[in-house]
């Protein structure tokens, strides 16, 4: 199931997505009474009985012939962020990829534990959204793109064993990082914390979809010229093991969103750098995962 | 004004503390039909009006006499953290002493610009609750007493000069630190991040009580010891400086917790170090916002 949060006429609202169309979920929920929540996050919170309710839902239209009345073509929505309020800050893992964490600095910067730091809520952007350049504040605006898994399920001392039953979903994050602060206050949440600059979607993939999340192509395009060709498989700290050390001391909650790390060829990478420029169009590819579409301006 | 939040009886309220006594303002606001916000934090939102709608409910109770029907004794109370919900991480300022940057490494290590973390939600815990002491994943358990400011008015691009407009008032936090964790995962979020590891109030004191936030003694005992005894004056960046340099790409909301650093004095700076231990009781004051208690288990 793919699951998106869009508006359209100035409504917000949450569907479906299949093929060029999406299924509008909370008027279909009206019209049956099915009582579905108003929001992607309580009931991502609700696990396995919200997919179910959807997809008893979409029976009952189908059968009944109600789907196509309640359905929108994609070309009509604004899309939002598959949660568009998030509870709290994006975690992401940093240098999760041998060779970035190398383009980054050197072979010395691989790290041997996991490092882990946030993106205020205030990043928060949909596909399609236009992200700023932020040129008073940096000269040093870069892309990140990245999986991202979406916790379903609350849990402290999470096993690696245990961990993927933890997992809701996934999406694509791009991480746009402001890397002169990034450098500048050592911590990294300021030149990670930029308004706009955490776009995630376009929908969150649902876990039984993905047979294998380390098996995922994962191509990022500036302009259409691929700068980032990798694949999941590649994460030096794989899904249970974050899962896992993040949880040994700290609860994770539904909704949670952990940002996997980026493979290399960000523009930091480059010699001389390529940063982002007005007008650059960023593509977010991660197979089964659709396209993550943003520009800047 | 000092406004906490508690739970008496099994159910949540929050108040305004008088010398020892609390005056119980959500039955208060029933009693009246005054319609205060159901939380601080949607009070803190509304500004200067929350606090006015405060006081014409105080000085109607008392004219009328039903001041005392609605006044609890301190003791009968449950502290929650001021604002029980908090909208999103604690944001947090390291390094921000110069003798607690020596103690930390060496004076290689006074940071020439701001340093920002952040502590997950799951940190929070109000004044007088137990603090786990996460034996399984810590040995090096260290307490941080800071002078916290919370934000009342949204703002993207704050000068310093009009920081101070931004802010609602101050409270203590302790940034309880796992100091393993935080040297092994480089950045500080997982040593930071700990369930229950950032106890904070046992108030806010609103900005109109306290004349310079710049001119408070700060002092953090552990069982009785004094161990940190500063002033709030030796900060190397004040807080304009950090409300106006956060702000310059990430917007700030109400209801944000910015814990400005702590000084010297932690148990890692001690030689040897001197971390926490089960039924330790941390205490810490800072000039004019009471204090904040809170033991380990």
């Amino acid at each position: 199931m793919k699951l998106c949060s869009f508006e359209v006429e100035g409504k917000e609202s949450y569907g479906i997505v299949d093929g060029d169309r999406v299924i509008d979920l909370l008027p279909l929920s009206s019209y049956y009474n099915a009582a579905l929540p108003l929001r992607v996050l309580d009931g991502i919170a609700k696990g396995e009985e919200f997919l179910q309710q959807i997809s008893s839902l979409l029976q009952r239209a189908k059968s009944e012939g109600e789907l196509s009345g309640h359905t929108l073509s994609i070309e009509e929505i604004n899309w939002l962020p598959p949660m568009p309020e998030v509870k709290r800050n994006i975690i992401c893992v940093g240098k999760n990829y041998r060779e970035h964490a190398i383009e980054m600095g050197s072979s010395d910067d691989i790290p041997e534990h996991i490092m882990i730091f946030t993106k205020a809520t205030n990043t928060v952007a949909g596909h399609g959204h236009t992200v700023p350049l932020h040129e008073d504040v940096t000269s040093q605006l870069d892309y990140e793109g990245e999986l991202a898994v979406v916790i379903g399920k609350r849990g402290i001392k999470i096993s690696p064993d245990d961990a993927m039953d933890h997992v809701f979903g996934y999406t694509i994050v791009n991480d746009i990082t402001a890397r002169d602060l990034q450098k500048k206050h050592g911590q990294f949440f300021i030149g990670k914390s930029l308004d706009f600059s955490c776009p995630i979607g376009p929908y969150i993939v649902t876990k039984s979809e993905v047979a294998d999340p380390h098996q995922l192509t994962i191509t990022t395009s500036v302009n259409g010229e691929v700068r980032q060709s990798s694949s999941t498989g590649l994460m030096i700290f794989r899904i249970p093991d974050i899962i896992s050390t993040l949880s040994q001391g700290m609860t994770l909650e539904p909704g949670d969103i952990i940002a996997t790390g980026t493979p290399a060829g960000v523009g930091k990478g480059f010699t001389p750098p390529r940063y982002l420029k007005a007008g650059d169009r960023i593509d977010i590819e991660v197979e089964g995962l659709g396209n993550l579409t943003n520009q800047l301006q």
